[in-house]
């Protein structure tokens, strides 16, 4: 078990003590482990950012790779920690949604609330269970101990208030989930979405509008339009994008999460 | 030795090439050494800032960590090189007070002026001793070498200026000693400087005050308040913090490192 | 194989999804690589920024060493992705400039394009070629693959618009090519560029200037003067800066790269 990968995704941010805090109990626990940062910067407390994240990055990681994740903004309160088990790994953090989309992607297996104390510190700050618990039960978990081993099995868990697009009479009524760093404006509406409800559209067809910008055709990449055209395309999770070639299109369309986005069959609208 | 732990804490920033340099020559000296940032992000030239970020991470590191600090404004000048034996780890950096909060708490059993050219970089450049110096005696720490071959023992160490809290009266008079990644306020006032000096006073009884806002009684955590409410508490190093309920109190309040922070009994103002 | 010290150099940004993707894909192919962070926070599609920082960073790290590089706007369109095997290292990343001048300072000995799909994860997106060409070809090329049976030799590939600098009359006009996180300017005029073209200057015996400001004579190192004072100095990797003491050369000259800066013998200008 010694190369046990865990990767950490939290809104630590990269330069204070709390992330290496963490590392450090979890290091004392099995100095084996592979400790791989997904991120530190989830923006502070946003648990759907981060869900976001973890989603799309968890994936790509080996079989039995454990995903430790704290954006964690009801520490010590009554939210509890657990841990999902699911067919390829373990998330471990708080029940607060935060993990639920990642491991809805591979399949739930099982929930555990973390009640085992054995496997905590010692001493439990009410403030920070990423190096009083989570930490301290990946590395466990790295070493073999089994998930049932943490706790009684959890029935409900909160799942994160992520919405998902809306048809209506040919249109896909969508929303901006997430800017990446890049300013991309990364969409709730999936390739499949489109294909499902707007069948035999090609992407040469559609029109995307958001702010009152209308977008005519999908294009294939960043890198092909006239720089500071702003454009729409697949990106590499399958969801819809809006992009501004060498550009922010957050920054361009003053577009943040939550800005409702629209896809339709260019030319039922007759305006371009 | 292959599994040694090095822990870096620097002000090189996350954009620029010297993190990465000093990482390549520690693995070209011992390419099994496991390099754990701990932040490269402290802000540029504040030692105070690096030294109160290595003491709140370095205790959670098991024994025989190296932890490798470089936060060095006067690199090139006539301030040492050093390296700081205690009970459980080898500390190494400049000579400026960086190193001597983490090791104090630690217990110190010798510092050592780094002089055996041996163990640093055929080629000294005055800029940049993390490089040079530092990374490689660090590195060869975690092959095996002792302390004592890298020099002679420096009697004089530089201790850096962290200012304690007073007491007059029945108040604690303290400071901000840091703003973290959250925007919460870290005080140089701990757990126990309250017990000691206002005996007897539970946390419900205590007033903090800080630029004219006045905190009645202390919370467990960040979460139980409504949001954008004041609130002091015990953070996770045992020092007392005040926060905004998801918010920044640094923000908030407008306060900075060295701002005046005071603690009382409530009772005895006869404010609330 | 196992012990292989991969390094990443992007402008990914530290917030977003894309570089742990990256990384648990190579290490769902060789899950016993080193992963080392140079940086992912390259500003975003700043080729030649990303050029420097890699040159600057690469060369310490022990042989053998595969330098994984992706900034690269162009992704999905025309440009090839390239590998770049030097005396000591192999480069893996887009061609456009960006691997060059890191693989010359190491000596070219052959560029191939990556063309065996056999290598790269099964479905290739047209805008991540870092989680779906480079980081797996990285990956194999860890586990021993050699580098020809990646693809074709390349015979012409893309070379950065990297400025020298230019003499004439006595005068070394060069520019600034970065600003490091200190806001120290790095120009690209070297020690070498001036004891070629101002042969027998010594250091105190230069002036050298930048946006109207004269700088007289070079210092060794950034702490030796006034705080507040505009200082000249060689870097650590030999390239004249510009640096301004406890401060930002950056800020306090409003400069930025492609600055003019001009060096020249001091006594000759008699403006002292």
């Amino acid at each position: 078990m010694k190369e046990s990968i865990i990767t950490l995704t939290t809104d630590f941010g990269a330069s204070g003590p709390y992330a290496g805090a963490m590392k450090g109990v979890m290091l004392g626990i099995n100095p084996g482990a592979s400790l791989v940062d997904i991120t530190h910067e989830v923006p502070q407390g946003d648990i759907l950012h981060g869900a976001v994240v973890l989603a799309a990055a968890a994936r790509y990681f080996p079989r039995k790779t454990i995903h430790l994740a704290v954006v964690d903004p009801g520490v010590g309160t009554k939210r509890k920690p657990i841990l999902i088990e699911t067919e390829n790994y373990v998330f471990v953090g708080p029940d607060n949604g935060l993990l639920v989309p990642a491991a809805e992607a591979d399949r739930i297996r099982r929930v555990v609330a973390l009640s085992n104390s054995r496997y905590f510190l010692p001493e439990i700050s009410p403030t920070f269970h990423g190096r009083d618990i989570f930490g301290p039960v990946a590395a466990h978990l790295s070493l073999g101990a089994g998930p049932s081993s943490f706790g009684e099995p959890l029935e409900r868990y909160v799942t994160p208030e992520m919405p998902g697009p809306t048809v209506k009479d040919g249109h896909i009524f969508g929303e901006v989930l997430y800017v990446d760093t890049f300013g991309n404006l990364i969409t709730n509406i999936s390739r499949l979405d489109i294909s499902t409800s707007l069948p035999g559209a090609a992407p040469e067809d559609l029109e995307v509008s958001i702010k009152g910008a209308y977008i005519s055709g999908l294009v294939d990449t960043y890198g092909v339009s006239r720089s500071g055209l702003t454009t729409a395309l697949f990106g590499s999770t399958g969801a819809l994008e809006i992009a501004v070639t060498n550009g922010s299109a957050a920054k361009a369309l003053g577009a943040a999460p939550g800005e409702h986005v629209t896809v339709r069959r260019a030319a039922e609208g007759g305006r371009r």
